[in-house]
């Protein structure tokens, strides 16, 4: 292998077969992808199927916490999870750029493949492109998965009294890779929050009944999620100065940049909509994982006259939570 | 909706949504899609499935015969098709460039959507994303795709004696990429020949007993497919001069240009390997379709001592068809 990605190695041809055999079968090593055929086959149950997909462009391509690869993998293993499915299978597929170092290639790979066995699912089929130099900026990843509803799991409708959790603190992915993005040296151990919530909505399925919606907060945050879910319920959210789950230095830090944590964006949490007298229930529940110690009901639907999301303090004085209209930052997964 | 796409078009706010009502919705009408949950969510039967993805980054966006959208309808279809699986739903995931065209983005998507309904396969679940300007060469389009295996497909060991056949003329996407690369101006009307084989596939699912491996030969063409099967096999493919289907405008215009259009692309071809004494009963069934009019039987496998694919011209002189070690040509798909 050469120290860099070169373009014939996405000609299909010799050397992509190189790039394939001596990294990418080495990592994901399974029957299926080496089999080596056009399309995955495998063997499906009787039941109902979830099929989701995801690019990741993110800027930069390591972080504290992550990277593009571990990123792809959990994103595409959460958009199933919060759909009530298990992950099964993923695909993967490579846009290099010429040029592109060909041992961070291999880390981004081998990263992946690390969450993938953490989370027992396995990368079935790929492809790679190389484009010239300038045509990408290093290496995007789309990472597609399938996976088998369980047990039934269905979106509610949300009614007046229903509670918000949140499975852990917030915009902890957005704050880091703002400090990476714009080289801000800060005291304290700032990281992406980037990890699989399969476990958290495995461990809660017995609830589903109660279970109104499941949504990961990514791109937009907390804030955004919160406000599609009041726009889909067509009702208020009222959440409680103080009853967000953040950590200090997550707080301080958005504080000193002037940027807003709750737009920032989470890679590793879970927010559900929960019937009103379920949420203890649920949230105790959820509080048996390590990831979700800091757990927190965060909110609850009201039918007031013009629906909207907002923070009430101690006052009784209202923020509201507007819908972002500009980007805070781009390519944060 | 602005004129050119906006960074904020891909912050999964306001604008996403803008964008993916005003036209991914409107052009990929239907309801598995739209319920605009995180996963496509659909029944599946007991039974063997497939699943595939490919990445496109073809250059120009539009050609003749198609444009990136077609070819990443027709692209994931056809790595279905060649599995043995029935195309049903596909993803489609869009990187974008901050300022391309919004008009020439809803062209794209408009001809997706018309490959869809032509194919009966579904878009089912999506993601855009947006890049500042330079981030990525105007838009890359990855489609991923799942289908069931209707009858059973496997690949089976090659002997001496099989036959090869494609499925039509030879060399078509790929001269046409060149010439509207580089603006070659020629007479003629060179098109790409990409299109869906599922059409194929199915008409022979009969014959899926006596035939051994079903292959698109796209990136480095027939030649590349060629030396496969032969390293597959470990037998040697003899080709005969003159039995390569191929029009006489892309046989002249590649050797004005000095090119080989053996090495050259495919985007809506089939090449089969099938047993001896079923080829011929094969083609003639392929040739009731109008996309098969001009299939050949193009060689045969022979247990020579040194395994390789050649061409044998009618003196008995032989070319020898090597593995290609230099791309011709880069993002032809």
């Amino acid at each position: 292998m050469e120290e860099t990605i070169k373009l014939v190695y996405g000609d299909g041809g010799k050397y992509t077969n190189e790039l394939i055999k001596e990294i990418i079968y080495k990592c994901f090593n399974n029957v299926i992808l080496t089999s080596g055929i056009d399309s995955a086959v495998f063997s499906v149950k009787h039941g109902k199927a979830a099929f989701t997909t995801d690019s990741f462009v993110v800027k930069p391509l390591f972080f504290p916490g992550g990277d593009i690869g571990k990123l792809a993998i959990c994103g595409t293993i959460n958009d199933l999870s919060v759909s009530g499915a298990k992950p099964i299978y993923l695909s993967c597929s490579f846009i290099i750029e010429e040029g592109f170092p060909t041992k961070a290639f291999e880390l981004i790979v081998k990263s992946m493949a690390e969450q993938c066995k953490k989370s027992n699912v396995k990368v079935v089929t790929g492809d790679t492109k190389v484009v010239e130099k300038g045509g990408v900026d290093g290496i995007f990843i789309n990472t597609s998965g399938v996976g088998t509803i369980e047990k039934n799991y269905e979106i509610k409708p949300i009614e007046s009294g229903d509670r918000i959790i949140v499975s852990g603190n917030i915009g902890e992915h957005g704050t880091t890779i703002a400090l990476e993005r714009y080289k801000i040296k800060v005291k304290g151990d700032f990281k992406s929050d980037c990890a699989s919530v399969y476990k958290i909505t495995s461990m809660i399925k017995e609830y589903y009944p109660f279970i109104k919606i499941m949504k990961d907060p990514t791109r937009g945050g907390i804030a955004t999620i919160i406000n599609e879910l009041s726009s889909i319920a067509g009702l208020s959210v009222k959440l409680t100065d103080g009853s967000i789950p953040i950590s200090r230095e997550i707080e301080g830090i958005n504080k000193i940049l002037g940027l807003d944590p709750l737009y920032m964006a989470c890679e590793g949490r879970l927010v559900l909509v929960v019937k009103s007298n379920m949420a203890d229930e649920v949230l105790q529940k959820m509080k048996k994982l390590e990831q979700c110690r800091n757990a927190k009901i965060i909110g609850v639907f009201t039918d007031e006259q013009y629906p909207m999301a907002y923070i009430e303090n101690s006052f009784g004085g209202k923020r509201i939570l507007n819908t972002l209209d500009q980007q805070m930052l781009p390519r944060i997964c």
